[in-house]
């Protein structure tokens, strides 16, 4: 009998959060699991990696039966550290990361811890995928999106991805009906309008606090946005090449 | 008399870096400067926004005759802080940041903070630049790059750039010739290859240390990396759009 595909497993949150165990229990059948996830919440860390630390990574009893890691890093370092050094002579067939406590469409995936993990594992060749939630809670309700999960990592282990691509997949928030089906999306042209709020320290020093509200500026019903506002399952497949090839002629026409 | 043009100015190396230096009197008699930087190295940060975290933004005195600020976070949050509340009724013309004490092209835009900076204020709308020098050191030579990145902020003030895109730009590191001439390229498929360096606390504690050698992969010669391999500047447009286009008929064939 072949032996059961590796899955590197991470997330944002960190190795303690309900998400995080939500995925592990669901791929737990389909794969071996390796998982290697931050000792601490590293949530809008971006891709954000540690070059100016060591990093410390402990075996983790979070998952009994399981390998699992905690590391002092970030997202992006978890899954380098399990490619590139756990891993040792085995080989992983898919990176997936999260589910994360919170929304990860449109603009937020350039923010998103969880989002960069699942780009490291495509960066380094691996299909990957990011999964989150529309509910930042701690103990937000997964359950409606396992059946999604399974099968998504099922097709994805079936056919792999195209050559730097990674998916974002966003599940809309639980809600008494059930989720519509699926949708392959655009991400939308949507983001958080910042506001800072201004206060004092007991000291009196000023200092802020990142607030604002999520707009969305994109009228189409192909985004990721459209589709979790409307109950569906978003996948957007994303790429590392932050090339816009649409520009490169307008550019050559300038006169430098 | 038309009043200037209002930059604003970050970096993620940090406010006291010889680069944001470099790049504040290249534009300072162009423009009205106002600089908001990291009060501590930054890089590596990607696209790593706080918002767990108060941020404490100070008067800087590092520039005389300039508004300066000093922020303790990332370079996203220093954009955000000099868009969203420092200007106050004031509107911005454009953001740049840099010049980075090392190179940005490749792969290594996903993890620059330095680009991020510049990505954040093509997000909020505005032309928006980032530029690296191929040298890290804290004294590297950049009287090299001055007339390029003059050239380059006249162009854009007067052009604009396309909706949604940002320019990562990036210097070799001064050679005995000078720079060949500027290149309009594409992301290089180029990225450091990681292996972590074991080693031990004092206390025999183990810990990594992220290390690894930078690789290309992509024989073109149409990229970044040939160009400041072959002592040209290179200009890379970039988008925030993440979409892999290409990939959704390719998804929707699949069976969910």
């Amino acid at each position: 009998m072949a032996s059961k595909p590796i899955i590197i497993v991470s997330n944002d949150d960190g190795i303690t959060y309900k998400g995080l165990k939500t995925l592990v229990e669901c791929i737990a059948d389909l794969a071996e699991v390796i998982v290697v996830a931050p000792n601490k919440p590293q949530s809008a860390m971006g891709h954000s990696v540690t070059i100016h630390y060591p990093l410390m990574v402990t075996k983790s009893k979070q998952f009994p039966g399981i390998e699992a890691y905690e590391c002092s890093g970030t997202p992006a370092d978890c899954v380098k550290i399990a490619q590139s050094h756990l891993l040792g002579e085995r080989t992983a067939a898919m990176v997936v990361s999260g589910i994360n406590h919170g929304s990860n469409t449109a603009l937020n995936i350039l923010y998103s811890g969880t989002m960069a993990a699942a780009i490291e594992g495509a960066i380094e060749g691996l299909p990957a995928v990011g999964f989150s939630l529309g509910d930042f809670h701690a103990d937000a309700d997964f359950s409606h999106t396992t059946i999604h999960v399974e099968k998504i990592v099922l097709q994805v282990l079936n056919h792999g991805l195209p050559k730097g691509v990674a998916l974002n997949v966003n599940f809309p928030k639980r809600q008494e009906q059930p989720i519509q089906g699926l949708r392959i999306c655009r991400q939308a042209n949507a983001r958080w309008v910042d506001a800072f709020s201004e206060r004092e320290t007991p000291s009196g020093r000023p200092y802020l606090w990142l607030t604002g509200d999520f707009v969305n500026f994109d009228h189409g019903e192909d985004t990721d946005q459209w589709a979790v506002e409307h109950n569906y399952t978003s996948i957007v497949p994303c790429s590392f090449d932050l090339t816009a090839h649409h520009a490169i002629s307008t550019l050559n026409t300038w006169n430098f």
